[in-house]
């Protein structure tokens, strides 16, 4: 049996998606940006696939940008907007357990000579929002802040930033890394108050190499990428037809999420509950935080170790996210979590198409390699 | 009959490439960044398609470093070489007719207060390499120039730029923007001279979405991409696996490109001597240009109205490059071409899988139409 729990860092892409792909890549092959029939078609699909992420944003088409993905989104979010509000003031706000493509940007941006404040989290990898309403201020120019955690679930309240923004009389953007959240809880600029977020097609059952990044209609920033000036000059490149069209497809399957979100909850704290039978086993998300994200600790057996033992055994996981690999993970670090429980952290990632076998087997395949490696 | 004359715009994919992209959609769906089994087959396909890649371009495999296309490649290499090198020197050095991932780079580092020199070109889009020579000296940090120019066709003589540099004892990195060239003419760093090359897996009959940087061994450069440090840093962000799959597909079917390109010569040369026939027909680009790329004016005829008869007629060109669509082409007026002939300028632009019959019908159409807005 071979069961994936490894959605967090990318998914199985749907039938739709696939079928909208194909026809792409073999007929329907021409440049959207060319003026002919072959462009025409390619067009109509680039269109189509933007309606269908502004419906899945709640948002206008034409706040909408392609872009090659999430981290492509984060960078030109965050640098877009430092440049465009760079003589406005230096204080940049961000939280200390955002994904590398945001805080690998605000690293950059410090050693630029921008404040970059890192809000702390507590022991669920959740920020406290009276940090962010004491430090925004009239010189704060950006707020970056992740919707949910791709290695916990931690949930962040991202719309205090909006109310945080408006006492202090603060010009800063506010931008969210909803790329873990897409899909799975509603994602809307209405909702979160925010004026730019960045989406993955391949967390959700699209193709890797497309996300978007919406835009809120009158905000300005300088995007980084410099070229032909496709998608109104926010990414330039020609537009990865196939891959657009495969997102605006997988898009359309976002049904029900409360439905299966409620099926995603039960699978989580009934396995919870099954696998802290355990002694040597401490979950690290809290029961509040995303249900499809399950960061837990067997302490005593490295993450590799039993990684490697459950792949053996037909089940993926992940020890930490897939973009920090051979570093202790920051985000554990950031929720002072003990080494021993860093060492050994696991993240179990569920989709839609999660199923109850598959729960039994993980639970089974943990009880196995536990057993394996430790001495009863 | 619909005849597709828009190959530098972009190019079918290749059935190879369609095969190898199919599976990592819907099986092999895995992250190549994650450790376990399903990471470890997506990470197969990303490694293959690098060797496949690095053996087109005559280089180490460790020498590649896939990105989201041609703009990025672009992009990266440009920001990267002058990040890595600003503290020995101010000058960059390029030609008035890059694609606008590297022009509009360009005039964001002059903003920045780069000295950027933008070598002159002659009637035919070719520069003199004794103005390379001239430009060149010791606080030179970057050259960057195409190898094929995407509207005419013209080859720049880049293997000088490394003479130049060795001449003056010039600290610059070179670039090249080989997009146009590759799969067509030898591209190779040997040949060329350079340090970087960048090419795209659309034009060659590959997917969207994807494109390589090569940057030779020992040599370092500053991305401007920041993330989860995929491609050794170089370009962050989940690899677009099904489409690296693709182009790691598409250049094994590089063969013959000698047979190939004297078929296409062939072709190109009957079509001028054919086409010429009309007084109102200019042929902008030179013999020695490009065979692929074949860029003409029919006088009195607006490009765009020329432009839409033929795709009426089901031939499909180009009016300037479709990245540049609603200004005057600025190659052409670097070119110094009346505005008449800029004005009705056409681009052809042939692929290995042309026709002769394809050529017959794209004289007949210009002809119909010709004749249809030109009294004779």
């Amino acid at each position: 049996m071979e069961c994936y729990f490894d959605n967090s860092a990318t998914t199985k892409v749907c039938d739709l998606a696939v079928g909208e792909i194909y026809p792409l890549l073999t007929e329907n092959y021409g440049n959207p940006a060319s003026l002919h029939k072959k462009g025409d078609e390619a067009k109509a699909a680039l269109d189509l696939a933007r309606v269908n992420v502004a419906k899945a944003l709640s948002c206008n088409p034409d706040e909408v940008y392609f872009t090659s993905g999430g981290t492509e989104s984060n960078n030109i979010a965050i640098f877009g907007a430092v440049e465009a509000l760079k003589r406005r003031g230096n204080k940049i706000i961000t939280t200390a357990i955002e994904h590398p493509s945001v805080s690998n940007a605000m690293a950059r941006l410090e050693r630029q000579g921008f404040e970059v404040v890192r809000l702390p989290v507590d022991k669920f990898g959740k920020i406290n929002e009276m940090d962010l309403y004491r430090e925004v201020n009239r010189k704060t120019i950006l707020i970056s802040i992740m919707l949910v955690n791709n290695e916990v679930g931690s949930i962040q309240p991202i719309n205090s930033a909006r109310r945080a923004v408006n006492r202090a009389g603060s010009p800063a953007l506010i931008h969210c890394d909803a790329v873990q959240a897409f899909g799975k809880i509603s994602v809307t600029p209405y909702d979160l108050g925010v004026d730019m977020i960045s989406v993955s097609a391949h967390k959700v059952h699209g193709p890797k190499g497309v996300g978007a990044l919406y835009v809120r209609k009158g905000v300005r920033i300088v995007s980084p990428v410099y070229g032909g000036d496709q998608e109104d000059g926010i990414r330039s490149g020609t537009s990865p037809m196939p891959a657009i069209a495969g997102f605006g497809a997988a898009v359309t399957e976002f049904k029900q999420q409360d439905v299966t979100m409620a099926r995603i909850k039960a699978f989580r704290d009934n396995f919870v509950k099954r696998i802290l039978v355990l002694p040597e086993v401490h979950i690290n998300s809290s029961s509040e935080s995303l249900p499809y994200i399950i960061n837990l600790s067997v302490e005593g057996i490295p993450s590799e170790v039993m990684r490697n033992e459950l792949s053996l055994r037909g089940v993926y996981v992940s020890s930490g996210s897939a973009c920090s690999k051979g570093h202790r993970s920051s985000v554990l670090k950031s929720m002072k979590l003990p080494n021993s429980r860093i060492d050994s952290a696991l993240r179990i990632s569920l989709s839609r198409y999660t199923t109850q076998e598959e729960m039994d087997y993980l639970v089974e395949s943990i009880f196995g390699a536990r057993n394996k490696f430790l001495k009863l």
